[in-house]
């Protein structure tokens, strides 16, 4: 074949597109085309508007199914060892929290099992998880870090992660998180603790190029504003962007101070106030909304969506997969559930899972929509239109899934 | 080999058992050995227990994975053409239920694309629901018709039902529900409507032995419990057992309509009373819970669930997957909504999804648990322990699934 300008790798007949570009609500295109080139969206338009003469090296008959982009799940906790379903199932079986607190349950329980874990043993338990997520035709995921709590742990952690890219040819994107919770040797020296993050574990594994963003969980039972700041200010040093679990139980400012740094996102929002929303929106930041965690815990206190979305500030869904608050593997089920339980509608929660997740990431330029010059990453779906993705319950349609032009 | 009365067909060896034999819990037994012979559980124990020189023509090695009862879904309307998700989008969008009703909406619209359907496509659009579910570790499935409400509509619902369990080799049960909704082409007439439930559909049905249980909606937007009595009266005369989709939106008697007539279960169950409780102890009749339709629709009256089992009302759960209140096709999803929402234990939840289910069904001889004599209907599930099947969303670790002792 010759090599004129028109000339694709692959093209794709017979979809439907969502193309979920900016400001154009699914930006649907009925019987439409897709072309790839180099791993990059070539062209993508309606059928018949294909240039006269376009040549592909493939064509791909997509059997009427719809085109998405690949979904993208932007916090995810998705690499540990050990399972909390059993303190989950006392608790419901009536045993107070405090009795499994004291018999070393909650958080630290994971941080025990996955600091005993080897590399090869926290790869193949959190390899099923994945592949769960991915099967959704999910094509980039964040995950991160913070059940190690040590440099070796975190760095175990991270290592995973990125094995995990290789392995499944998904995107990574890896997120430090060590401070996520006090480990025990460092009981009652918080301030210690967070010294230790700043100035030995972040700067050993960004300089292994293993972070891609920083994170930190600001709160009562976590870490203060001030101990935050500390973390942000280090990841600044490092070139490296910030994002925060804040606002889940109470307000403390979270949101603002991830604004100021510039963050990408801040994620749970329960609690976010008025001043936390006007910061984000000046600042760009996006809201990562987790409904499987709401669910899981019982929460009352909604996310203030509405407000959200009046201030025009960007609103992504994740899954939250982690053992203790969200055991969640469907990013179909939390689209589902932020309809369902938060009110989005079935647009926004694709939009949330496609476009603002890869604005959380950082990576709007590149993913997140279907447009000419964003990476060949996408999903077909057996469905008769894209709302069914998120009306569902436990199913999955999704047909196959294209990462960077090649069929997966 | 030889016929001595130990001989087997097959022997599964490496496998942690959950029998849900009654009153035993998950009936745990670590290291268990389960023999089948002509379908049927010919031996089930520990394997240290197994008895000297016992032999099966296979022998299968479970890995070290938990082997429990296959799940039963004992209420679903999984036989329906069409697609609400386009309503469900409106409604998230701001469009007033009204206008949605005007315009088509709710079950008539499910009923339109019901009757227009062929029978192939009916079982086409139905398959894959009922191979979600099945994929979970499924052997049993009850499907109610009631999107025909005329005679040749419900009967081309309750023969495609027929042909999925012939495709599928699950054992699926039929359950006439003419009496779901009055057809437009009765409006004004209730009465005259039950009237041709009772004297004409029921009768032709029943006569061709495409009905197992006789179902009705008796609520304040359904039918009376007068009228729901005379479908009752209806199927004693053709020796059918009856069920009850009851108090969901409110208290129509309904649960203690069902006692009376010795009812299977009495279903949903939101607003049921002290009485009605009462009155299905005595009877034995099933409460069967449906956790997706509770939350799909927001409701906030839960079903009394410790009054239910103070009162030893066994409690199932189930899918209810239908297209307007429930588009559910994941029975361990229900089981994690049993507990996260309705506060069962994850060993009720799995109790409702076997034993209770089965019970539900009227089938608790011949299948729900891992008793000798019972069907060879289980699955295996790569986990930890039990309380995992409730605890995971939208995570499926069943590694297969044995229909009738044949691998399926
Ligand atoms: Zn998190
Ligand atoms: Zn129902």
């Amino acid at each position: 074949m010759s090599h004129a300008t028109r000339d694709w790798d692959s093209l794709w007949l017979n979809v439907h597109l969502a193309t979920m570009r900016p400001g154009a609500g699914y930006g649907e295109i009925t019987d439409g085309a897709i072309a790839v080139h180099e791993g990059k969206i070539a062209w993508i338009g309606p059928r018949n508007a294909l240039p006269a003469g376009a040549r592909a090296g493939q064509e791909h008959d997509g059997g009427g199914a719809w085109l998405t982009p690949g979904l993208i799940d932007c916090h995810t906790h998705a690499v540990y060892a050990g399972n909390r379903s059993d303190e989950w199932e006392a608790r419901l079986n009536g045993v107070p929290y405090e009795q499994i607190a004291r018999q070393g349950g909650g958080i630290v329980s994971t941080v025990r099992a996955t600091r005993a874990a080897s590399f090869d043993e926290l790869l193949q338990a959190s390899l099923p998880r994945v592949r769960a997520l991915m099967a959704e035709g999910l094509t980039t995921l964040e995950i991160k870090s913070g059940y190690g709590l040590d440099l070796a742990n975190e760095e175990k952690m991270l290592r995973v992660a990125r094995e995990i890219g290789r392995l499944t040819g998904l995107d990574v994107r890896t997120t430090f998180l060590g401070a996520h919770a006090l480990p025990p040797e460092y009981a009652g020296r918080a301030d210690d603790y967070i010294g230790e993050v700043c100035e030995t574990m972040l700067p050993a594994l960004a300089g292994q190029g293993l972070v891609d963003a920083v994170d930190a969980f600001c709160e009562n039972i976590g870490f203060t504003p001030a101990q935050t700041e500390r973390v942000f200010l280090a990841a600044k040093q490092h070139g490296l962007p910030v994002k925060l679990h804040a606002e889940q139980l109470s307000d403390q400012g979270g949101a603002q101070l991830t604004a100021r740094y510039g963050g990408l996102s801040a994620d749970h929002l329960e609690h976010l106030s008025a001043e936390g929303i006007a910061a984000m929106a000046a600042a760009g930041t996006v809201a990562v909304l987790l409904p499987g965690a709401f669910y899981f815990l019982r929460d009352t206190r909604l996310p203030p969506v509405e407000a959200l979305r009046q201030a025009g500030v960007p609103m992504a869904i994740a899954t939250d997969c982690n053992p203790g608050t969200s055991p969640m593997t469907s990013l179909l089920l939390a689209m589902n559930m932020a309809c369902t339980v938060f009110r989005l509608t079935p647009r926004e929660a694709l939009a949330g899972a496609t476009l603002n997740a890869a604005r959380a990431l950082g990576l709007a330029e590149s993913i997140g929509s279907l447009e000419v010059g964003k990476k060949a990453d996408f999903a077909l779906w057996n469905i008769d239109r894209p709302g069914d993705l998120a009306y569902a319950m436990g199913f999955n349609p999704c047909a196959l899934s294209v990462k960077a032009g090649e069929i997966r």
